[in-house]
């Protein structure tokens, strides 16, 4: 669960047929693409998108995943991925999420620990020209990083 | 690093170009993907496919993953997935992974818990007529589990 | 294009970080998936959920898939997936596919053809039951199949 | 099938868990997948690995993917992956492929069209550098182009 003081943005998606397996429901590794998807639709919302931090040269490689699978779901499915800023550093942020399903369960939460790189896959600050969009974005939702 | 007394199966890949993103390197859920192929190709070497296993009518769920990314790996790279056994119970399995580069470098190290459940979704014992293949083959290769 | 007379419906997506490669485009098996997307959309806009198919017991097991590639997609862009029915038949149909940018240039074009199968992979009748819903949902919405 | 006159190359390869869908099934995007994993096969194998032709600055950009499904794999299958050059030109390539059962079958068959392009996306003759290197292994292995 996010931590009360937390802005969560929440991406609705819909289960594609590809990411179903043969138990008929979505294959693991496919959350993690909704994670992916859940923090790219957080930064878009908070006004600091990710796309814009890679033309600025930089990346928030990926650190670390981690993914508790509670319920599965299945094709065709509509789904809300939570997403909210669990930690953030100079050089790194950590972002946590929740996957629900339409009655509001949580079928998968987790996080992932990004550190920010540039080009040459050298650690770097996060960029103040992206973070301060970010900050700015959150301190208008009224959430807390 | 997997415990001393592991029996550590090796499975040989080789990059592909579909699994690479625009950062130039390996996405990250490619790996997860890569953790599969390890446990696997660990589950036929010792002699109880999880081919197998499903066809009895029962699955591993992935209850959790989780991963660490410490260097990147980029197309046609050939690497080697480690697996082992980090855990066993009667309901579950928890393999543990390292992907190796090609010198010996640990580029990615992670493990997965799984549940044994029926195709109804149902939480089951492990069925004894794999779970004996799996001791026996893991016996045959000196490997406690 | 579409024939003038087809029903066509569109299916806005987003590009994801994972659907990229190291050409910094997205990769073209990812529009395959898009295509289905396409299709789900469709399904579901005319009444006729292919969720809804897969209950009965059948499927639209993909025959031939044809995709022409003129410009590339990047991350986080917004696509629209046009798909329409270009063939029909009592045994299986034909999809076609345009995926539009934003500013309606068509990036790739295609079409898939599938047959009706069922859970042992016979071919079979598509099920009136679907069939019919499908039909009123193209009536209603002014296309011809 | 290919000409009788083509170096066919061969790669095998399994199929993943992670590659069916819930019709118990590869899912038909997974092969096109496995068509790049042929190719990329057929380059190393006749010495210009298509890695070299990336690093040089250059992408056979894929223009066309067409793919006819004839019988479905399922997992842990052990596939082969025939490719070869199917048509030659100073600006492009089209490959042709035949996924192959255990039995020989043919499971699926395809071509893909590619025209050469530098990182802006130009369309490119192809490197000399490259394409010497891909005739001599082709006349090495006693096939035409």
């Amino acid at each position: 669960m996010p931590p009360a003081d937390r802005y969560v943005s929440k991406a609705p998606l819909r289960v594609r047929f590809a990411e179903t397996d043969m138990m008929g429901i979505v294959h693991h590794a496919a959350y993690i693409v909704y994670f992916e998807e859940g923090r790219s639709h957080f930064s878009r919302e908070v006004g600091a998108p990710y796309a814009d931090l890679e033309e600025m040269g930089y990346s928030l490689a990926v650190a670390q995943v981690n993914a508790r699978y509670a319920a599965p779901a299945v094709y065709d499915q509509a789904l809300m991925v939570g997403c909210w800023v669990e930690k953030m550093g100079s050089r790194g942020i950590t972002f946590g999420y929740e996957i629900l399903g339409s009655d509001e369960t949580v079928l998968v939460s987790g996080y992932t620990r990004h550190i920010c790189v540039n080009r040459a896959g050298q650690v770097q600050r996060i960029p103040a020209a992206w973070l301060d969009k970010l900050t700015a974005g959150l301190d208008a939702a009224g959430g807390l990083v």
